[in-house]
């Protein structure tokens, strides 16, 4: 296959844009509380603890979304240049980091919902199988570069089955619970 | 015509930084809904129900966001340098493109409504047209690379005219409808 | 004096991504209406017809910060590093252009209370100067680049002094509107 | 250690993303006032001044964010590579700085609660322990430039020393306050 038109450093640059957004925005779903009293500690103390899930769901998304950054940037290492099918599921990746925000929220204000959970869960969860495809469409195209071949690519491959397994058994638990209910 | 002094790796930049945004802010839309019972997946499942169209004019936003970014990549790959008339037919793009989540958040709330369809498609026709005029204003100031102007060139400038053809076409049945209820 | 260790790398990526934020984030201030019959073209047109001065002030505004953008482009390219104290009045025309989407939003939902006025022409007046400022300043420190100081050196402080005049004297006339009432 | 896989090069991207979009929306607390009298600058005037505290939050953090950024590109001009251990604290510094903004609204909303205070100072307390340990984990990793390690190593260690220590006296302040209530 012939590499896209798109050069990997402007695919770099909406990524890391995409990501610093999500990270940000993440924390517009805190709100600054209603009091009663403005100098009363307890107060604001006792209206922040209900924000306590939310806070969670930051710190856990955070990581996420960090981490995810942190593959994208190890697998990308590895590619010499991006087919116009790596761009799809690229896009496909950045969907789901643009909607993770919303899943975070979701997460992070009904936290005992089985809804919310399916949500969180699918986000990541189409997010990883986009990730693994991307890997094994890169490696057909001969996308790779060649001393990546002969090292990472294996490890990374089966990372990435581990990973889309996990994944897989968690989105399907959540499913399960949401009707069994 | 003379380069204009913007180089254009910073282009790119504001422009990635613009799509980055305006892909992202999309989802600001979607609100977390509030549930009686906050442990009910069926209720929130009935009111996110409600969103769908929501959903669906957000997916569409990003696909279309998307290949606008995609396309905007092959042409500037095509160009040489930047004038400043083209610059102007650039920032129209970016004006557009930051415009795009209030066009596609009216879509998705009033799906029926048929200013929201006026709204949307004009959005995209002035988006168009200001690729295709900056795509002929490149040309005729001597900004693409010779071997452009020898392969892409023309096969691009189709495209354009038929993008252009269908969405004024769309557009314009959107405002005969608007007119005609 | 000495160049600072900032990268201007680095600085064109923190004011390109903050221009690109307050260009997009200019457009939250629009509202989707709240229809009482969804499918109303006539009504939602209606509600629309209150937003025209924030559409108008959008418009402006995106205008002002393409501006503000392009002339950075132009002077960033004639020096060849950045001061400490080049530095402190970037970060002050940042800072302008980060508040700029409140003074949007103030003129556009305000456009005929004279404290609007004052805001925005306030803000674009400290922008301004702030520009004016770094200029010289860069020249001082022998921040430009020689064939910048035999050629647009001249040319460009003097648009800026006309610019730094006339803002000057529309800042002055808001003012001195907000106290004649 | 060995190097991460990490490009500095996108990690700055996605640094200088961040404090972009955190110095910006910093903005978004600051709300257009609802007035009786639409033309009425008194009255305008009389609302903006209860916002005094949040607009004197918003310089501070902006101020703050501008000085952290500045230190970061100092450091960062310092190392030759990033490893995986120094990436983490990165990512802490990021988190901090992504959460800023809602710390900055709380205390520019209820400026007089102690809570506000712990939560602001708390916020810069991680974000500078991060970047103290950022340091000295890039120094016994070896990632530090040979020249950086003769010159500036100290002089930075000793400031940063400093500053760890300034901000835990404030902090500690601002906790015993909150408990002396």
């Amino acid at each position: 296959m012939t590499p896209s038109v798109i050069s990997r450093n402007r695919l770099e640059c909406l990524f890391d844009g995409i990501f610093a957004i999500a990270m940000t925005i993440l924390v517009l779903e805190l709100k600054v509380p209603d009091l009663a009293d403005p100098h009363s500690a307890v107060e604001m103390g006792r209206k922040m603890a209900v924000y306590a899930p939310v806070f969670g769901s930051y710190v856990l998304s955070f990581v996420v979304l960090g981490l995810f950054w942190f593959r994208h940037n190890e697998q990308f290492h590895h590619c010499q240049f991006i087919t116009n099918r790596m761009l799809v599921f690229q896009l496909v990746q950045l969907a789901m980091a643009a909607f993770f925000p919303f899943c975070a929220a979701l997460l992070g204000r009904y936290p005992a919902n089985s809804l919310s959970s399916v949500f969180y869960s699918g986000c990541v969860f189409i997010y990883l199988w986009a990730v693994w495809a991307n890997w094994l469409v890169a490696k057909n195209a001969g996308a790779l570069k060649p001393e990546a071949l002969a090292g990472q690519y294996g490890r990374i491959r089966q990372r990435l089955r581990r990973s889309c397994l996990v994944i897989t058994l968690l989105f399907g638990y959540t499913v399960f619970k949401l009707f069994a209910q």
